[in-house]
């Protein structure tokens, strides 16, 4: 049943979007352009991310701490690339009460100035090393064009700052939070990922390298979906963190970081939703099960009131729709919600001993008796239902992979059909720089014991070195 | 074993608090004043406050949302109130990136007018009522002097807003909320409270009253610890908060807003803590149990090992101390931490089949032999410590209550022994402003179903009509 309040993603793919999210009611618009409410069916979503992931940092030796909100202006000017990267886009304190400021507070974009200032105080010697902080906490970036998750001017994140005593365990760090992401993205959130490092021209202001996590959405376009920075001693030097090495020597130390933000909640709806709403992957779903009883009948709230008590006792969280709304308002709000599973309990059905559980990933309805094992049932299907939406997005994401050896080639694909292009590159900024001309195409990032496509780059011909995945950005 | 970084609590308590705060690692200071880093330590307690809260507000129908860190001045403004108390302490951003914001905004104190202009907008009917929405989120309020946990520029808290369609669910509301408030200090913290509504002098700027928790420090100084707000239709008029109601006519909704911060932790060091260190109630140590182990016997790490499993296996939070430090040291660093309960295994104790289990509120050495239940023994002691922590505080908090029917016994009580003193008042503002005069008193609450301790107001001597309970405050 089409959903009158969602344009069709195939139609108008922007404004389908901004439909689903004002549909699910995940955001609403504030007074403040870029800076949006998010309503508790998107926190919830974002609850559950943040469970998810913080489980996994904690259970890999990271610990949660909470930094301020301001930065005075001299601290953030002491990382000269850092500064040139964000200083166009912070917001600025310059009064308290009615009084002016004698220094103006930026509000953080991101926190290396105050972990590396705090570092700088305590780490003395390699045995207060490493140090694996992170924090949940909110951002502003003075953005000029913002899209609800996409990009806001105010957006809460995640962001991990360490410090280690030697280059070889920063860069396990760096590249194990990689792994950590990737597999974040896989099993809960049900998107296949490309991953790899990004170019000298699109890294992070003030890393030695990135490492990126890409994703892609339905419509081709890419989305830049979690980093993570090994910084050597670029901070460290800047802010003078020295430290007494196994040695007696005194050493500047190592350092990463790594991020990701709301923009998952995005991925999560550009991957998966479709004209009918949200559809959640069940492994970050707040509700998996949304049960519909049809009508007033003894039976039929006697069964529901089974069904509750089973959920809960199984740990699988549940809502009733009980309310006065007729059952196919009530079938379509389910959908809108993307809850994962729908259970209908009708008198009809219950008379031939049945009730109606609808996936919604595909929509199937799937008519169960009652003398089954529901609770196995419902588990299996969840499973399911993670799996395909998985191997859904791996498909799209395969179909929507190409190889590029030429300029024309570039071309004739942003024109037919984007996604992610794989080409051969000879690691020079000007052959990156014509690229980006065509069309608007970035580099997203350098795979990894790639082979290569082509032995030339495909814009200077000289020899290619490195393997690359570029396509349009979000 | 005295701790030599600890000022004793009894020579100097606001000495001894600081240096609390900075031997367990709570806080750090940052370049902003006021603006302090939370440190793992510190940040584990308030994410076991947040689990404790944020569960009770979910299971009484509290849903979380995330409302926008910038307040236009000009929606600020439209609550006179609320402006008025809180325009002296905001912080102002005036520009984003390079460029002068055409409309100033502040960071929020409190989103009351960011809930109410989002209400204003959504609900229309009673069939839309309530919404009971919370956030947990960091504030901006531009104190002049600050202390850690106590009174911060930047602090983190929750608020929770809600919206009803008539007065006698906001105010049932207000009070289910005290309620939950107070459970949490008694059953968490073992923190006992008083609870009662604040004078007109002392409420919340533009709620028709104040319900609070108010608690006693170690030294006799209240402190103000979760407050809960009645607006009735003060905000809903100033925003436009209307509904059709059940009699199909246009009505002012009314609302409620309540909150608690990260000052609970300033709460739980200033009644539990003593000159060792923090001491922390079981139910919200996030570390419960440490082992120490002592030497490299084979016996030693295979008890030590039995007792882990033992523990992980119960889901009691634990933590070996297995690094290359003195024994007395570790023994010193879990005392400074607050950790419940110590577990020391070493040879010699091992010989006679024992080990030894250390409260760390009692200070206590139990001998425990290993025929013994062990995981039973643990939990009865994390039981027992919880209990003699509340039962501890609550006699003290008795014995530090005083009556005073004159001025003189108020001067008397406040310059021998400050603490809760219970007046009786005849209700005028002018008397209430007098007794503040005298060494800075102000009135905590008004008890409710009280019997008043004298007939007659200390002050003026009139007829006294409410029983009042007065103290020095944070």
């Amino acid at each position: 049943m089409k959903n009158d309040k969602i344009t069709s993603k195939d139609v108008d793919f922007a404004k389908w979007y901004t439909d689903i999210v004002t549909a699910a009611k995940l955001v609403s618009y504030s007074e403040v352009k870029g800076c949006n409410i998010i309503l508790p069916n998107g926190y919830a979503i974002w609850e559950e991310m943040q469970k998810g992931l913080d489980k996994s940092f904690k259970s890999t030796g990271h610990k949660n701490v909470y930094m301020p909100l301001l930065i005075p202006e001299s601290l953030l000017n002491k990382e000269s690339e850092l500064v040139s990267g964000f200083a166009p886009e912070v917001a600025w304190v310059t009064h308290g009460g009615d009084k002016e400021l004698e220094e103006k507070l930026c509000i953080r974009p991101t926190s290396e100035t105050l972990f590396s200032d705090y570092y700088s105080k305590v780490v003395k010697s390699y045995r207060d090393l490493p140090l694996k902080y992170n924090q949940w906490c909110n951002v502003l970036r003075w953005e000029k064009e913002t899209r609800p998750f996409l990009r806001g001017r105010e957006f809460l994140w995640q962001e991990g700052h360490t410090v280690h005593e030697n280059s070889i365990e920063a860069e396990k760090e760096t590249r194990d939070i990689l792994e950590i992401y990737k597999k974040f993205f896989t099993d809960y959130l049900a998107i296949p990922v490309i991953t790899g490092r990004k170019t000298e021209k699109e890294k992070f202001a003030g890393a030695e390298y990135t490492l990126t996590v890409e994703a892609l959405m339905y419509n081709g376009v890419c989305l830049q979906s979690a980093t993570s920075h090994y910084f050597g001693q670029k901070f460290s030097k800047s802010y003078d963190i020295k430290f007494l090495n196994r040695e007696n020597n005194y050493e500047y130390a190592y350092q990463t970081s790594w991020g990701t933000t709301t923009r998952m909640i995005g991925a999560v709806i550009m991957v998966h939703a479709d004209d009918l709403g949200l559809v959640l992957p069940p492994n970050i779903a707040p509700t998996k099960v949304c049960i519909i009883p049809i009508g007033t009948d003894e039976k039929v709230s006697s069964v529901t009131t089974t069904i509750s008590e089973k959920l809960a006792k199984e740990n699988i969280s549940y809502m009733v729709d009980d309310s006065d709304k007729t059952p196919g308002f009530k079938f379509a709000e389910s959908e809108v919600n993307g809850i994962p599973v729908r259970i209908e309990i009708g008198k009809r059905d219950l008379e031939n001993n049945t009730i109606t559980m609808v996936r919604r990933d595909t929509l199937e309805h799937i008519s169960v008796s009652l003398d089954e094992d529901i609770m196995a049932l419902i588990n299996k299907l969840l499973l399911d239902i993670q799996r395909n939406l998985y191997n859904k997005a791996k498909s799209r994401m395969e179909s929507m992979t190409f190889e590029a050896k030429t300029i024309e080639d570039f071309k004739n694909i942003i024109n037919t059909q984007p996604g992610f292009i794989k080409s051969s590159w000879c690691g020079k900024r000007e052959c990156e720089d014509k690229i980006k001309e065509i069309n608007g195409i970035k580099s997203r990032c350098i795979l990894e014991n790639e082979e290569l496509t082509s032995s030339k780059c495909p814009v200077c011909g000289e020899e290619a070195k490195e393997e690359v995945v570029w396509g349009i950005q979000y």
